[in-house]
């Protein structure tokens, strides 16, 4: 079962909400031997966090990590490694007239008739603070995939509303707030996010996240396959409504002349098939997108209803990034990182190796 | 664990290879109590079978299933329910040239990095031929569904190359061999499809699914959010290169003020969503898309490969969809219901409720 | 979850009903490469089956296996490995006027309070005839434990109601109907076996079995730890009701100067023990017993309920071991072998290895 | 799979070492609407707690538990319910000279061959100090066990070395800080401890425990038996050996005609079988029994090697408990109602009911 738990053999069990004492997790399954320190946390998560330009949401979280267990003197023994974020920046009281509305576009609704009772501050469970764990979690695959196998897992966005990269340059985009791989872009997004955010209105995005150096032999068909879990782990980040692997939906108007990646003895001639054939990786690069929508946490007034089904209009308060698709970026490296270590782990299992 | 077992609480293991003695499949965890009989299979397995029409592949099995275990005087007890199809029209000699070599966009290469050895003999258990237990593990959960709380789960195609229906009349796709739900193109992709086969060419697909009926409440945040577990169990479809939830990758260029679905006294005012928030359903239509890549199995000769990475040219001979796409409506129809089942039971047990 | 399936990487589903068309098991995650013929099968199914002297039930199975998928040209490839026996010896007709009846001691009243429906025939699906497929599972996981590490998991009887032997020869328990280490007993045994046939009633037994050649670090604290899963293992075998790990419900009584093994530069001094320790396998022989329930199924009248809960009397009639714990031996190494490979593969998988 | 997280659907994960900066433990499935304070922990807690009396190791922890989530306004959410403990009373510094040295009859040397690195400091992972939030998760189980069905969880010591209990009276086991239940023999038992501990040496024990309020119907026959996964669950506590159900190991000796349990209109006349028949709770009480070694550390010197295999004489300071099967009571209490709890979601799940 896999309800806050993530994976098979590395598995990432969450806990927290938004504004409750603390956000945490637990990874069980983590190779002993793996230098592990505080210190290794510190850029992916100012990475993923709030306040790091204009463009994001204004909460300051210190988000400094505690490392409660599994690593002694530095190194991990192979028992669960528990990580600890306490919340310090959270205005509770900017939700209390949200106690008894479901707004729109959200998860009120669905937790209420799920649960029947729900921590609505802040979005609870279902806010997107939570995903500051599966970057922390995805630190720790992160080193292990490369220090073992050289793996990079890397991303960048390709799409906010109608506009697209000109050209790909992947160093530049860690240089600017919207990792945007085309720097001369970057003015003119600046513009457009802030006149959106003028407006009052959010903005859907793309994410493209591409793992180079994976082995071929990952992925365990046919119920666990490479591609079915790369897309499980990007479809339940938030906000995200859909996922690619190589060609993607373009492959709906292909011809099988055109899509099939033609094998010399120097290695495939092509990737439209994103590094995975079967479900079992190909030793090309995986490449991987994924499509957020824009946040409904909007001033601009919604129609709506509370919990007694009574109509209300909701304009929403509070700190909210126009476009969330940006800070995803991060979230999308570290699940597509969880993914791959998972799978190695249940490959060594069954096929051995090295 | 899910290599080759798809559920958590309505389990299904496949087994089974494409030229082996048979193919199976245990499914575990159902209600006890419902009605099911060999004939309730004919009419999903007949919508999957080859030779269905002469635009699908001309393998033809008598697909006669055999209820071995779980059922008792009709009805299901509660214990294991195995289901058998003996393989009767395999002609592996087809595949004799193919044993030591690697098909483009297959799973050729991949299952020999992975496990160093494989049966080649129709792509062994990479074949389409498993999906047949798909099918027929969905036509339990189905029925159940059904039963239960009239969920109703349909697909079409909404996509073949470049030709997209210019109407959806969804009672109709069940009327031509193409699933399309534009009664008035069949005429048009008949002549397209034999172009295309003539041509020794095949041709990608679209595929929609909507399951209506289902109640709200069902799903498992944060890791087995219902959209997570639909966009796996489809992009874990042979082929499937991309899934979509609701409006899916069209997100990208929307504002928020125009996604976010709207909410009044009776009911949602719209449904980008597609049913799904927070990743539990909304009560409102769960559509999702999928994107099938052509198949690469074509009598068109590509460079490949063999084991001893000498190089080849492959044409491959045998008998090929020249649209998988088509067949693999009732496939995702199955694999949504049996996603909702599962989740069905998973909320029942934490949560209670009918 | 593992309600019909043991293992969580070697995974082992089993179904079928005592007089249902057929019994079998679909194992996955074995790991390819490994050697597998129906041949391999005979000789532990004919320690387990039925039949085999005058002290064991009449039921004749001709219990010969098919492998319907996962082995190609006669070694493991990695996909699921499907038997299938079918049944061939049921009389259901000797269960008739069971349909409606509790059988004391028997799985009949527990099975219609959770499921309101079971077949009754033979005991259904809690018939001891499911063991067939663990026995036939166990065999494919000694196989590969004893090529790759020479480990051999061997049982023997230990006690029959009040009879104990007075020297272990553990080559001997092979040589008799009652895996009994102590040959110069063995007339007396058939002695009092005949008489308790003759008085329509059944006998409780102890069965040991040790595992040599298992290394040092199989297990995986704290919730998967070798001795709780063989404890899990062991006592889901019908009719047991108790185990141990080396010197069992003896330790109440110990001091821990005599329980502790010390420890040398050549080894351990002492196996207190049973060869584990903290849940890890030490590389000493690992020890475990079990404690197995006379069969409830005796001529001799007993009273019940129906469902009316209207009173009866129950004389079983049909064909029973007046000794359920002889058959049990060749079951208990199985499931032994089973927790070894499972937790071998979970090692391998966290913390390589060979 | 289940490494350091215990329950299918009612899933406790738990994190720490014995000397780390924390314990603590993350609860997934709880049903919402529980509520749940932190005084609810402290009776159990107290119970388990080292420092209850002389007999018991001097450790004091303040085991003051803070739960970080899950828990909104008093009440259960759904979502994870994490609990910590920080810890304030670990002299790592009693330890230092075992850093290299492996303790005869604990987990040092396995650990050691299992990763090649362990915290040693009190047992590290393997410490008893773990069994606190086996406990504090076991509060929420009988809480809700309790509440909805007035099922009642009991256990207390049934023997120490020699001595057993002349009568049984289960309230009085409450009443002594050996929860023995002959309040007559406490002044002896008390005598013999003191003895015991001036002598350096320690004692195993038998602790038995009773559930009443189970109703019919709870288990998950064939692999996730309701007496198979009480087995695991008792053998995977520190220092147990043996488990039983029911008559456990006297079965051995017992006729059928005298084990089954008749059963009458108004229900069974006897409970040999200890509540559970084929794996399925029967409505009885279930009962069940566990044997415990004694402590290996020990002030007494015993033989035993370092990391580099030389001979070493080990004599253990620290606090340790000279019969460590006291303090496992509310720790066996806590197993069994983890296990009912989450066999119940399962039986719920599949087959609805209240």
């Amino acid at each position: 079962m896999s309800h806050n738990t993530f994976g098979h053999l590395f598995r990432v069990t969450t806990f927290g909400e938004s504004h409750g004492p603390a956000i945490g997790c637990v990874i069980d399954g983590c190779p002993p031997g793996l230098a592990i320190a505080p210190g290794d946390f510190t850029r992916d998560l100012q990475r993923r966090a709030t306040g790091r330009s204009r463009h994001t949401s204004q909460r300051r979280e210190a988000d400094s990590i505690e490392i409660l267990s599994g690593v002694f003197e530095g190194v991990t023994t192979g028992t669960p490694i528990a990580l600890l974020i306490r919340n310090t920046d959270a205005r509770s009281r900017d939700y209390d007239d949200l106690a008894r509305v479901f707004r729109p576009g959200h998860a009120d609704f669905t937790y209420d008739r799920k649960y029947g009772i729900r921590d609505h501050r802040g979005g609870g469970r279902s806010s997107a603070r939570e995903t500051t764990m599966r970057v922390a979690a995805g630190v720790v695959a992160r080193k292990y995939l490369s220090e073992r196998f050289g793996i990079r897992v890397r991303g960048h966005v390709s799409q906010i509303g109608e506009l697209r990269p000109t050209r790909f340059d992947s160093d530049a985009a860690e240089g600017n707030p919207f990792f945007w791989p085309d720097p001369d872009m970057v003015p003119a997004l600046e513009t457009y996010m802030d006149s959106l955010r003028k407006s009052g209105d959010s903005i859907g995005a793309r994410v493209d996240v591409v793992a180079e150096g994976v082995p071929a032999g990952w992925g365990a068909p046919l119920y666990g396959k490479l591609d079915a879990e790369l897309a499980s782990a990007l479809m339940g980040i938030n906000a995200v409504k859909g996922v690619e692997i190589g060609d993607g939906f373009a492959v709906a108007a292909q011809r099988g002349s055109d899509h099939r990646d033609a094998i010399g003895p120097e290695g495939f001639a092509s990737n439209h098939a994103g590094g995975i054939l079967g479900g079992i990786s190909s030793g090309q690069a995986i490449t991987c997108s994924m499509a957020l929508k824009p946040t409904s946490s909007l001033r601009l007034p919604v129609q709506s209803v509370d919990r007694d089904n009574a109509p209300v209009t909701v304009e929403v308060k509070g700190r909210h990034d126009p476009c969330v698709g940006i800070r995803a970026v991060p979230i999308a490296e570290a699940m597509v990182a969880l993914v791959l270590l998972d799978q190695y782990l249940r490959h060594r299992a069954q096929c051995g190796g090295p």
